[in-house]
This record gives C-alpha cells, sequence and structure tokens, in this order.
C-alpha cells in the first residue's frame, strides 16, 4: 500500500488534476485518478502543489540573532554583536536556534536547506528528528594556524562519517571550509584533497565582499577564484556562496568547474555586500541556486521572498525587466539547489524525493490565477504553504505543523537568547 | 461607554503592557489598566499593537490583472498588455478589483491607501462598504486633446465633490492628473488652480521612467519637476509617486514646497524603471512615504514586503547598510504616508484615528524578539496581521475578516477576469 496519495490537486501550472501517488519517500505515480488507497490520504482541492524549496546556504541556529543587531557596518556588525554572541553558542542553544530554524523553513515551503556553522551534531540531530532534509557541513576556519586547521579539518570528517547518509539519506554532508580569506591556500589545498578522498563536495563561501577580493589580491597576487582554481579547489562538487565580487574570467572558471553559485540578494543587499551578476552567470550557464543565508542578515528563512528578491533586484539592477523572469527563478530556488546538493528532488517526477508543497490558492494575494511560476515569485509571502512533505513524510498538514510542537520550539529559542543576550551584557 | 477596549498588548516597543480606549473612532485613553467596558473588548495577549500602515500610492482594481504579464519591457507591458485589457474594464469591475485590492490590505495590514484610478465611483463605494480608509483621485490623462482634458477635470471635480469626507470622513479625495508627459502644461496648470480653490490635494506620477525625463527636455527644455515648479504646481499639497528620475536641483524643489514622494520600490524594480534617491531625499528632509503601485506592477499590496524592499535597496545602491535603518522605513510607510494624505493616522496616541493592527508574535519569523521595528521591516511576511481596526471599527478579528465575505471577494473577482481575458483573446 502506497503511503501517500495527494489527490485533487494541480501539479505547477497544470490544467488537468492528478493523483499522486508516494511509495517510500519516493514519487511513484503521478496518474489523472489513482485507484490505490494509502496510509494517508492528502485532498489538494484549491492547491497547486509544488516542489519544496531548496535553501543552499544557510547558517540555521543564527535564527537566535534574528533582528538582534541590523542597520550596522558589517564590520561592527560581525565583530560588536556577531562573534561576542556566538562566542557563548552551546550545543543546546544551536539545537534550540535550528529547531526554530527548521520549523520556520517548514511553514514557508522548505524542503531542504544547505547549512554551515559550529556544533552541527546538534544541527543533525534536530534535521534527523524534525524529517527535513539537508546538506550539513560543519565551518572550518583555519586563520593560517596549521594545527587548528589540522583539527578543524579533522572535526570536518567526523562530522561527516557520523553522519553522512543518515536519517534514511535525508543528511548528506559537505565539507565547509569557511572562505578564502580566512583560510590558508595550504589548508584549502588539503580540504580538497580529504573531499576527493572520501567523495564529498565542498560548501564555502566565495567573494561575498570587497575586502575579500582585496585581502586576496594582497595575499595571492589574485582573486579568490584564480587562487582556488590554481589549487584544483574546484575538482569535488563545490557550492560557493555569495560569489558577488567576480569577474568575467571567474565566470568562465565556475562553468568550467561545474560550480554552482548560491545567490543570497536579501543577505547582499542588506549587508551592502554587493550584487553578483546573476543574469551573466545564468548567460553562462552557471548553475545558479538561492540560498537565505542566516537569519542575522536577512531576518528570516523565507525562500519565497527570497525568491522575489532575486527577480527584481537584476531587473533593476541591469535596467532590463525581463533578465530573471518568474520560472527561471523558481528553478533556481528548486531544481537547481537540489542538483547543486546532489539530491534528487526539487521537480514532481516519478521516480524524484517526494519532497512536495501544497500551496493554498483561496488567497487574495494568490487572485486571480494566470500563472503559477509568477504567483510563486512575485505575489506569494509564504504563508501559502498548507502542507508540507518531505522524504515522503507530512510534516506539515493544513497548516498544522506535526513533526514538531511550534510552541516549545519558539519558548526554547526565547529563553536561550535571553540567555545569550544577558551573558553579552556581563561582558560589556 | 467606549466602543472598544484593546487589552493587555505591547505598544510598539514598549516593555509595559497598556490598555487602548477606542471612542467615535478615535484613540481617547491608554492607560495601564481601563476599568472602562465597551461594546468590544479585544485581548491583545501575545500582541504587539502598531498603527496601520498608509500605503500612498496604488490603482486597487490593477489587482485584477496580477501575473497576467511579467518580464516585460515596459513598453510591451504597457500597449500589449495593460491597455488592451483595461479598455474593457466596467464599473463593476473595478468595484470587483478593489474589493479584492481591500482584502488584501485588510489582511496585510494597511488601514489607509491613496489610489488613482478611472470608474473611481466603485473605488469609492468599495471604501465605503469595507470600512477601509482612502485617498483617491479619479486620473486624468489629457494627451493634449484640450477639449478631453476640459472633461476630464469636470470629471476629477465632480468626483471630489460627490465624496470628498463621506464615509465618516474615512474618504478624503485628491486631484489625479496622471503624468507631467501625458498631460499638457496648461493642463496641470488648470488642475492647480482647481485644486487651490477647491483646497484640495493632488497625487501625480512624476519621473517614473528615465523615457519621461527625455520628452520632457524635448518638450519643455527642462525636467518634469522644474516645469511643474515654474507653472506653481507645488503650491497646494502635492503626492508625487516614484520620482526615480530626480536631480539634486528637483530635490530641493520638492523641500522648498513641502512635496511628498512616494516610494514605490518594487515596482521600480519590478518594471526596471530605476531608483529613486530616497537616502538623499531624507538627507534634504523631503517626506517620503511608500507605495505598492498597482498590482499588475508589484504583484501584491503587501506593505510589509514593500518596507523591506525599500530598507534594502538603498542599503546596496549606496553601499552603505546604515541608511534607511528600520525605523526609519516604518515611519515612512506609516506616520509619513498619513501626514502626506492630511489624516490623522500612522501612530498609536491619544486623540489619533483608531486605525491599528495587531500583530501576532507567536509566529517562528518573530521569534525571538529584540526590537519590533526591524520584524516589522526584516522579518514580518504580512500574514502576522491578526486583527486590523480603521476608524474604530473591527475589520478583521483574530484572522477573520468581518467586514465582507472573503470567498466572494475572491469568486467575482476571477469571474472578472477571466471574462477580461477572454474579451481581450477575442480582440487577438
Amino acid at each position: 500500500m502506497p503511503d501517500i496519495i495527494i489527490k485533487n490537486g494541480y501539479i505547477l501550472n497544470d490544467t488537468k488534476q492528478k493523483d499522486i501517488v508516494i511509495e517510500n519517500g519516493i514519487i511513484s505515480e503521478i496518474v489523472d485518478k489513482s485507484l490505490k488507497s494509502a496510509d494517508t490520504v492528502i485532498d489538494a482541492k484549491g492547491c497547486r502543489i509544488l516542489p519544496g524549496l531548496v535553501n543552499t546556504h544557510t547558517h540555521a541556529a543564527m535564527s537566535l540573532f534574528r533582528g538582534y543587531a541590523d542597520d550596522l557596518h558589517l564590520k561592527e556588525w560581525l565583530e560588536n554583536y556577531m562573534w561576542p554572541i556566538e562566542s557563548h553558542l552551546t550545543e543546546k542553544d544551536v539545537y534550540a536556534g535550528t529547531n526554530l530554524a527548521i520549523l520556520e523553513m517548514i511553514k514557508t515551503g522548505t524542503t531542504c536547506f544547505s547549512d554551515m556553522y559550529f556544533n552541527m551534531d546538534s544541527t543533525a540531530k534536530a534535521v534527523e528528528e524534525s524529517g527535513i532534509r539537508a546538506a550539513l557541513s560543519y565551518g572550518m576556519i583555519e586563520l593560517w594556524d596549521k594545527s587548528k586547521g589540522d583539527s578543524e579539518l579533522k572535526s570536518g570528517t567526523q562530522f561527516i562519517n557520523k553522519w553522512d547518509g543518515k536519517a534514511n539519506g535525508r543528511i548528506t554532508c559537505f565539507y565547509g571550509p569557511h572562505a578564502p580569506n580566512t583560510c590558508s591556500k595550504e589548508f584549502l589545498s588539503k580540504v580538497k584533497d580529504e573531499a576527493i578522498k572520501n567523495d564529498k563536495g565542498i560548501h564555502i563561501h566565495v567573494l561575498e565582499t570587497e575586502s575579500e577580493l582585496n585581502q586576496m589580491k594582497e595575499m595571492h597576487g589574485k582573486c579568490s577564484i584564480n587562487m582556488l582554481d590554481e589549487i584544483g579547489f574546484f575538482e569535488p562538487t563545490v557550492i560557493a556562496a555569495h560569489c558577488v565580487w567576480i569577474s568575467d574570467g571567474d565566470i568562465k572558471i565556475l562553468k568550467q568547474n561545474e560550480v554552482t553559485v548560491s545567490h543570497n540578494p536579501i543577505s547582499n543587499m542588506k549587508l551592502a555586500s554587493g550584487i553578483s551578476p546573476i543574469p551573466k552567470l545564468l548567460e553562462n550557464g552557471v548553475n545558479v541556486s538561492i540560498g537565505t543565508d542566516g537569519c542575522a542578515s536577512n531576518n528570516n528563512l523565507n525562500m519565497f521572498e527570497e525568491m522575489k528578491f532575486a527577480a527584481l533586484l537584476h531587473k533593476v539592477n541591469s535596467m532590463n525587466s525581463t533578465v530573471l523572469p518568474a520560472k527561471t527563478v523558481f528553478d533556481m530556488a528548486t531544481i537547481n539547489g537540489a542538483n547543486a546538493l546532489s539530491v534528487n528532488s526539487g521537480k514532481i517526477k516519478i521516480g524524484a524525493n517526494a519532497d512536495i508543497i501544497l500551496i493554498d490558492m483561496k488567497k487574495p494575494n494568490f487572485t486571480p490565477m494566470y500563472d503559477i511560476y509568477s504567483h510563486a515569485v512575485y505575489s506569494a509571502n509564504g504563508s501559502e504553504v498548507k502542507t508540507t512533505i518531505v522524504d515522503g513524510k507530512v510534516l506539515m498538514d493544513d497548516y498544522k505543523v506535526l513533526c514538531m510542537d511550534e510552541y516549545s520550539v519558539m519558548e526554547d529559542a526565547i529563553k536561550v537568547s535571553e540567555r545569550l543576550v544577558s551573558s553579552v551584557s556581563v561582558e560589556k
């Protein structure tokens, strides 16, 4: 017997209703009318069925710092606010913050996220328990200290060995060297070797800020992407977050090496980091996905909002209203992200993971309805997600989150954040 | 006996709960604990109390065209999509579209909007019946046709005479000459004289596009703002929507004449019109408010989303993350808008209109909570609005819209839009 049948829904822009049959976490049939019975039958009347969104760059536990420090220069924000408060984060805090992040993601239609942070056992535990899908990387910061580098890399590998493939394959793991301006060339080279040896991908920040570009030129006489290319860093699968300060030459290197760029428009705008040349990346065939970055620089994890920012930022920046049309942006937030993470999601197809969201179309901001991609990118606010399914399990049904206790998750996060803030203020 | 008492809520960033007493549409008391009884007692436990948002530039009935035509060049969008479909709009259609718009606004916390369109009797009727507050202007397009101009101006004045001050003062009226590049200097001068004579304000599009700037230079040898200044157009209260292509000299003129600029970042980005120099306008003391523009270029009426776009667009455009901090943007979307429309709203103060929204803080994206302005601008998606009060009447209570039948409003809009689209396709 199938696990789930979704009945009476329209898939994306379809004009005819279909039934979707889910077995063992996989979409096994898409038919006009299924006569099978299932453990769970979901009536999708009034809904459109979309693939779940894939957030390819975040720091989930930073949900605890949502709204803690805004409207500051990047350096002040980092050094006077983020680093001091992060220094107090315990494993339990990361667990509480990640649960809060997962709750928000499930409610706004994200079914898979790629995370880089520390105390990652807590993140993995929250992913395992909640039922969401995630690609996790322990963020390694070497800071030109060889012994710190060795120990970071050891932790990175240990984390991968412990968690990769766990939770019925919902958890995959990446190496997470922080950035080319916080790690030495030698360390990055070692990480790359280790990734090749263990057949794992790499998740890294690249050229988020102009200051990284300047530092790289000073240290290496070349930009981050040229330096990384020189050491063969792009041989494994690489997700490069931000890529704001990249040149045409860099774009060629990214394309040749099939690197995915995770575009984070809201964070880049909020921190005034700059504007990544996304239309050029797309023209050159680079795989571009979308990320929210952490809540401290966003301040939410709402991929619907992120899609709208992506679509509109590049229209005004190029003074061309035809760039990044809705369908392109929707693909960036779904299939491109899934491909980047090597997960078989981001699409409603037979054989794909049953990572699916039901969108309630009976909403004023979805009325009338001409095109679902337009509505998803330009009209949605994320609150139209009625049901969220990951790996064939219903995590939210008819707006009710089933996989965690929503109010305890929020209460726990509030307690933790109060303790963190008071710890920081004692120091000041 | 008071009409409403709101109990146990926190006003904005207050650390102590207050009770708000509402009598005859006005906030009459704000006290620690009111011992009075009232017709309606609202328990604001778990909520923050904010002034309703003020949307200073929209075309409400264009909600019918939400998602009908996206990702096109402005000229193609206007000439091949908007004008053909608008040519079929009847009074009933504008009523249906405006109801849909009002429904969306009430649900996302907008309590007052400034509208410019045609068939405005229908708009006024929808405003009167629903209970929302609005500043309405009949959009006059003269196109250098003197007799058309005379008849348009007559219609504009008739509309004002019929509706200004109606619905317990919730409706106020403005003159609505469309734009300096769709009306002659002589016509605009007449409109200004009429506005002065009748002591009314003017709502106009100004320098939305570079093409307007070029046309103005060709026709008048100067830009729109210089031409308007020359004819004394700014003597009455003026709300100038967009102001994208303005110079430093224009900013001085706007300031000297106390013109309000209605900033519409999403529309300007989506149509690739350009970026209005908002930080400079603010530095120079110009009153800047926020508008969503119509749904055809947005594609929603969500002022929370619009605030975030406003805040972030100017940070990245100026490469300065400290410009347009959250509180400034919140003020633009509330008190600045109210001041522009000469309504005593946009604030929670004794004597002000009871235009109030209750925000449900028990939401993952509002957890934890450090600062309400930050959450309203950066974390909200608009779906956290639990209760909406306008002019001392509860239009939505605990997420339930009381002033209109939500499903019939959506059904009506769907029927109208289907008819409109089929009328257009018959022509093609």
